[in-house]
């Protein structure tokens, strides 16, 4: 027995012998029983095993309820039945309904190893999924989790795709829907590769880690929430396959692993946010349009009504990235003082859900509520029922004490800046672990500069992580300048602020 | 420290607040430096691991020199550029020669994960590989790992690509070209999913696990060898991903994987055999011709000489199947008593070696050499030569003395046979494990049986394996029989027993 945890990974190591006496080769399902619990394992064959022992991790030895030297009795199991189905979709043959639910059934109990996994989602990738398997796995991605239930419908959501640092613009959009007397019960996730998430820069306002009783409570005392997702167990096979398709820079469950993350909340009118630009993960409107299409015909066979929002992702939102410093600029937003774009883009994606369930002049509706203070108020009511301090003010939100500035070196327009490159600095400056941490633009697309003017300054908590990130910074040079300021054509050609298209 | 081994994997495994506090996300990489050695390691991340501990396996903590609660210092390390050659991989691109090297180097070394591996293996297999591609991936397969010469050339050599119950062709056709004065250092593998590979043939006559001094040894003495391959380290990156493709079922390095252990043993002749039906791994000619031109191809640019023989592949070939069983007929056939199928197949593919040296006339000579006893003295000075008993009778290999006779439910002409049902049936009987147990055919394509007359014979060591395998030849029923011995009009269609082409 090994007293650790493999990741709830169920594998059994033997030692070659032991394998070749049960003609169980690595990779091979064994069956192993303990009295009258039997359980089914992924075997590994390793060399300094004695004859006629398995090793085993804690999880498989606490279903097994064994103790060190108990004895079991182990035969090579059959094939599971989902993994004909992977060696199926390896070959291109589309999959059936049941299929798909075996398959994902079977990645949260464990049977299928990471092999398994990571090639069934590399084939994915490659041969995409029809529409019909899409929503089969969205299905069995909530049936194989916890759902929440919130009462009578609409329940209203708003996601991302994510890609654009800075992008802030829930904590904006939930008050706003809340404050209107409508359900949004708002789940995020923690950056990943971003320098902050929601969840993240929420944490700097309240905690974000709640239970499921208390984030019912805190939307029936409030009608909204803005919490970590990560925990809730909703749609738990997501998690499973995110982890796999990490390393291997694939997404190809984006849809089904964002509706089912809505359809266990319980949601029934979600706008989807597709930022859209060269810098951003979709790069022309015309993949944008195919994608939000997919999005609307999959939320009508999962019962979801589903608007998509298409919008400028050509450089940051706002001017702050870094959980606390976005943190601050979403209360400070909220307060009446906000950069254009985050105002138009909260707005707009708020007027959206207020459109969806048949209010007129969503926007402008959106727009009174920020202006009027009730905005403000309902994400202190929120912040407040989250075990927060109602009474925050932005200056109080702690931000990195190292900060140094990036100067243009030359005049001009501001052409193009690199939001990958903005995030990656943010994240040499420590964000997201550490939350003070993050870039604030002095400068954005359009804006004239002179020399030795702002462009962007870095905040850091640590000395050594603000030289890297100023180090860094020296290498990307995120921004392009036009040589002179007059040199507008470029310019001419990026639409408005904010594109919005249904 | 785990004192337990991975198998060679390089895992290193932290708990969440640790990988937090590193920026490591699981998947992730991370530099582990302890006094003057340094690995990269793959971070998993588990729950029950304490703050600020790294949790290593036994070949981790070696290369480190750890002992345990020696103090490391941990980063996070940047992505190999392997893992960037098999994302672009998993986008379709092509990649250079270099770029497959990299790859080859890092499964080798460790430092990519089974997830990357099965990914990079599930590209390969839906996208395929150019011919490019393939020669580079049999260099690197060559270049990391040993490589054996044996003096001036024409080194011969013999690969069926498998499939095949019973296929025990090597034992003939080695000694045929080594009592011709020529050199054939034959390696061969164990079953993986067949109830006999070569090596498990060839253990029932003499010792198959020989060191590389060993087999250098019998080579000079005898001018061939029957030995494993599997511990010489020849192409050990084949090893892995073999591992790797065996739960999926795919083999996208059929080419690569087969050239890469020829290169490596030195041969420069090399004849092999595409068994061809609907009953084999390749199932039409047309298959059968465009992989064997592929084999010619891939072979000029890595400079072997290739011809392929496109064999009959409806049943099993002889009559045995299973280890012991299959060697003594291999040894009887040598003394002068053969099925007819085995003897064909055995006389043409040393002929065509013969031919492809030089030799005229090659199958008639391989003939006259069996005739002749010369290929029986030789196999038995092979046997000698590999530590086993030169003197051996085919009566002495022992058998399954667990028997049972499967009978013909009617008269009629054998139409089919199931080649997977008799390898599975023999594998039931314990195959390959117990040496002893297999399977006898009693008829085969085309023969007239009567009811209840001898279809097959079942051979086990122990009685609960022969009534398993019993059982098992019921539900399968391996052999198709007309309803009445006129009816030939679908045997019309079946080309002589032995179809070679070049």
């Amino acid at each position: 027995m090994l007293h650790i945890t493999a990741g709830g990974k169920r594998i059994a190591i033997l030692g070659d012998e032991t394998a070749a006496s049960l003609g169980v080769h690595s990779g091979d399902r064994i069956s192993v029983a303990h009295k009258q619990n039997t359980i089914v394992a992924i075997a590994n064959i390793a060399k300094d095993i004695p004859e006629n022992r398995i090793g085993f991790y804690e999880e498989t030895s606490q279903i097994l309820k064994l103790k060190d030297g108990d004895r079991v009795e182990a035969q090579l199991a059959q094939i599971p039945e989902s993994l004909i189905h992977v060696r199926a979709k390896l070959k291109g043959q589309r999959l059936r309904e049941k299929d798909i639910t075996k398959i994902v059934q079977d990645v949260v109990e464990r049977h299928l190893s990471e092999i398994e996994i990571s090639a069934f989602l590399t084939a994915l990738s490659i041969h995409g999924l029809s529409m019909g398997e899409s929503e089969a796995m969205s299905r069995a991605m909530v049936e194989t989790g916890k759902t929440l239930s919130f009462g009578e419908p609409p329940i209203l959501d708003k996601h991302s795709i994510g890609g654009i640092p800075g992008d802030k613009t829930s904590i904006l959009v939930v008050p706003i829907i809340a404050a209107a007397g409508m359900t949004i019960p708002k789940t995020s996730s923690r950056a990943v590769t971003s320098p902050a998430g929601t969840a993240d820069r929420v944490e700097t306002l309240c905690p974000v880690n709640l239970t499921i009783d208390e984030i019912r409570e805190t939307v029936n005392k409030t009608n909204g929430c803005l919490v970590w997702g990560g925990s809730l167990e909703l749609a738990p096979a997501d998690d499973l396959f995110i982890q796999v398709e990490y390393p291997l820079g694939i997404d190809p469950l984006l849809l089904p692993s964002i509706m089912s993350k809505k359809k266990a909340i319980g949601a029934t009118h979600v706008v989807i946010d597709i930022p859209t630009g060269a810098g951003a993960k979709i790069k022309t409107m015309t993949e944008a349009y195919l994608l939000a299409s997919d999005f609307v015909d999959l939320g009508k066979r999962l019962g979801l009504t589903i608007q998509c929002a298409l919008t400028f992702g050509e450089q940051p939102l706002g001017c702050a990235v870094g959980p606390a410093l976005e943190a601050r600029e979403a209360l400070t937003a909220l307060m009446g003082e906000s950069p254009r774009d985050l105002y138009e883009k909260a707005t707009s994606l708020a007027g959206l859900l207020f459109e969806m369930v048949g209010i007129e002049s969503g926007k402008h509706k959106a727009e009174s509520i920020i202006q009027s203070g009730r905005a403000e108020q309902k994400l202190r009511e929120i912040i407040e029922a989250q075990g927060g301090n109602p009474d925050l003010k932005p200056e109080e939100i702690k931000v990195g004490d190292k900060t140094a500035i990036v100067a243009a070196g030359q005049s001009g327009r501001v052409l193009w800046i690199n939001s990958e490159s903005i995030a990656q600095i943010a994240r040499e400056a420590g964000a997201p672990r550490e939350k003070g941490a993050g870039v604030i633009l002095k400068t954005k697309l359009g804006d004239i500069v002179k020399k030795d003017s702002s462009l962007f300054k870095i905040y850091a908590e640590r000395g050594a992580k603000l030289e890297s990130a100023l180090e860094l910074a020296k290498t990307l040079q995120p921004y392009v300048l036009s040589r002179k300021a007059e040199e507008q054509m470029i310019l001419d050609q990026v639409p408005a602020n904010v594109v919005l298209e249904k």
